[in-house]
């Protein structure tokens, strides 16, 4: 689209309206991972070629839940906050591509339009539901600390329904934050054919990560974590066989965009190396 | 994306968490729309190539309000409706490709993440908004008919700011419901590059269209429409010059997909005709 | 508290600011009520003094969804439709008091904040939930008709937890819209004493009805029902036992204010009378 | 209400459901005043009998947002933090009852629903809004510091308009977080009448205030304050003459009761004490 401005849609001659700006995009917020393991082959089902399982502990799971501040290089965001604040939650597994481990993000549930839009250019396969997690507080008369004892919850719902929740209390410093979550990550970006039945239009498998990232200490601890079922999610698919740890941590962090590893063609999935 | 099932993300093994279901997409609504002149160069600013103005009433502008209901061919979602209400607000312009003139929406906003989706499918340029209109009921303690003297009010706004509102008197039952939304309409579909800077890695001109279509009578009254300022929105670049009249009616639609007019590539905009 | 206009707060000096104005309140709607009989001693136990068990059939339970248009006397809320429009779900018994039946809102679940504040008012205990129901449309592509096999939804769900849910499907016309909520309303208005520990600082009981009712043909058919637990609610207290029938009915009401039937005072109730 | 558990509607046998518990109420959360100097008659407008206008600066207002975590003494909420989280916007002035000053609330904005029974509990006139105001965090990437050059941005509206809009830019620690919110509360608590027509059922004044309280440093620094007219409010009847000072401020604070100052009766108001 010569002519026009705007990182992406609605496209116009000033750029203004763009849904969202070009990256760098930043991040402030707060992490809370539970970690646990899965049946392998229900994570194997949830990856497309050309990836697969990853070689050491497959069936290891992160569902994290991030409460974020972010803004673009303007950072005119902070200022107008209903453009600024949103939270998540995510479902992590890692992969395997060309013999690198990876990984990926198979589920994501998120609260603004301007979320949901860096995720599709990201790979992240969003949609809307609503989050909530306990935010830590210098005074603790209704919130915990990071610290030794901070009792943190975490839900996540759509469509009216509860889909998870946890509770996580924490012991102790940890030297990480989980490992489940600590790769780059291998999205796929895809738009289907416009036409009835028609094969997609576009199949791109990237990688991306963080250009910068800075972090508190991690702090892990004692972890409960429950998945329900719904008839348009399939989290429960993904059961808790053995719960790994808990985890939380506050971070900041700056994406800056990401690189092709393959695209399908006529003839398959073609490297990009 | 072979050996994944799911029409739209997340895609898995069952694709039971797509966050839109194949097409045939069907709606039932109320449509109340606002036509109006602008300046045409104003509307020229927002015609990518390969798109030209169109010929007759270039600077002609529809707002339109829909209150849906809609559904895939399971019909399911009718039974669970926070998975199929939705409200929305859109500005269609008409333009001009190879000589046949479409109608073309430049700005649009939802209210559900599946209308969302099904928008980005279509080139839809969708952000989320906050959308409002009167309802008729067939008593009128609190509410209009479908009628002459009904009066029905429309708000739109998006980022907690009031973006437009409109108040529609019917007068008289009218052969259409306006002219700027009647074609088919010509849509970009882009993915911008993964890579930091670099150019869409996909962009598609398609066109597409109602494969089904009923309406109730058309009627047309007076109308006051009012356009606000928002620093994320360009709806005011389109100023009110002229009203051209004001439309309700009542319709059911089926979407079935479209066709792609032109592909991007390396030597520019290539017809797929 | 004189030298000041407003129904309800804030009261100012205009009474523009007033949460809600004056009644009469109008309302236009479509209701979705399923009956069902549950342990009578689940009824009797929220039914504080001076009220009792009805006599006849007195474990009948209706569970209503409501999808309303509302306005005051100026109508101007139905050009700002936000103002204007709400849902709602309610659970009813029926109770006596001074041998009189009546019918009573035990749990009760809105959108907006105006129809909160008039519940408040009228003594029904409101919360905020999150309620759909499916919508009849004159066009059937994503719609039911009000008509036999007519296919209805309805949800509730409160707190990101679904609480109900409900399909009725429409088979014949019925002489009635159920029996439970067909009596005067008997509502206690309570306010809590201020001073830590202390008792109620005012209570009445009241009783109130619509001043005028306007209704189209009632529809019943089959009905499925389902209660979820949730810890900040006790619906699934009133355990279904025995369905008694779902309705159908489109209406318009006016609401115009209530009689004081007793007060609380230091020697107990006082019947008004 | 006697045989009935439960501080608030609905009561009911086990007192699960009453929307809030019983006192004390705790809270931590970051506080943005502005404070500025409007007409004082347009103050006095606000203080319904038996209330006067404070004779030193009646012309004082404070805009406050307040983002919140909120729960009773069982702590329970913070775990299911969709009970716990949440966001307001409020106007206080100051006035005088019997010789002693008194802040008052005259208009207020919150997005839950136990937010909105707490406030009519305490005499606030609560309204729902959106409300957002940016939020420190230990990483800058997309977040000011509560510190010297910390930028900081709160926004309110409601019925999708908006209200109101600050930009704080912190200098230097101040001595003091502003004085017109720093006296207690005098708040009427009113019942309007039932029955068409007639005067309010209950009226009565209280006072009430922090139970406990704690506080980090209090900020000041620039501040740019816009207010926005509104068919629903009347925040712009009390325009900025002055800006006195913006402050941000990190609290903990326990609420546990009032007293009520004077009762309305068939002779007047008369006081408590």
């Amino acid at each position: 689209m010569n002519n026009m401005e705007g990182f992406f849609f609605p496209r116009t001659a000033t750029g203004q309206s763009s849904l969202i700006p070009s990256p760098p995009w930043s991040y402030s917020g707060d992490l809370l991972t539970v970690e646990y393991r899965t049946d392998p082959e229900r994570v194997a089902e949830l990856l497309p070629e050309p990836l697969e399982l990853a070689q050491e502990d497959p069936g290891a799971v992160a569902l994290i839940w991030a409460d974020w501040q972010s803004c673009s290089s303007s950072r005119e965001e902070l200022l107008d906050p209903v453009r600024s604040q949103y939270k998540e939650a995510f479902v992590v597994v890692r992969c395997a591509f060309e013999g690198v481990t990876y990984s990926r993000c198979v589920y994501i549930w998120v609260d603004k339009d301007f979320a949901f839009a860096r995720g599709m250019h990201q790979g992240y396969p969003k949609k809307f539901g609503s989050m909530w997690q306990t935010r830590p507080h210098p005074f603790g008369q209704a919130a915990p600390q990071v610290a030794a004892g901070g009792v943190f919850g975490a839900t996540l719902a759509a469509g009216d329904r509860r889909l998870a929740q946890a509770v996580l209390t924490l012991r102790e410093e940890s030297p990480h934050n989980g490992f489940v979550n600590g790769h780059p990550m291998a999205h796929h970006r895809v738009y289907p054919g416009i036409a009835k039945g028609s094969p997609d239009a576009y199949a791109e498998l990237i990688s991306s990560g963080a250009s910068s990232f800075e972090a508190g200490p991690a702090w892990t601890g004692d972890v409960e974590l429950e998945l329900f079922e719904s008839p348009t999610e399939e989290l429960h698919r993904l059961p808790v066989r053995e719960v790994i740890g808990g985890y939380y941590r506050q971070v900041g962090v700056v994406w800056d965009g990401g690189a092709t590893l393959a695209t399908a063609g006529a003839a398959g999935w073609e490297s990009a190396r």
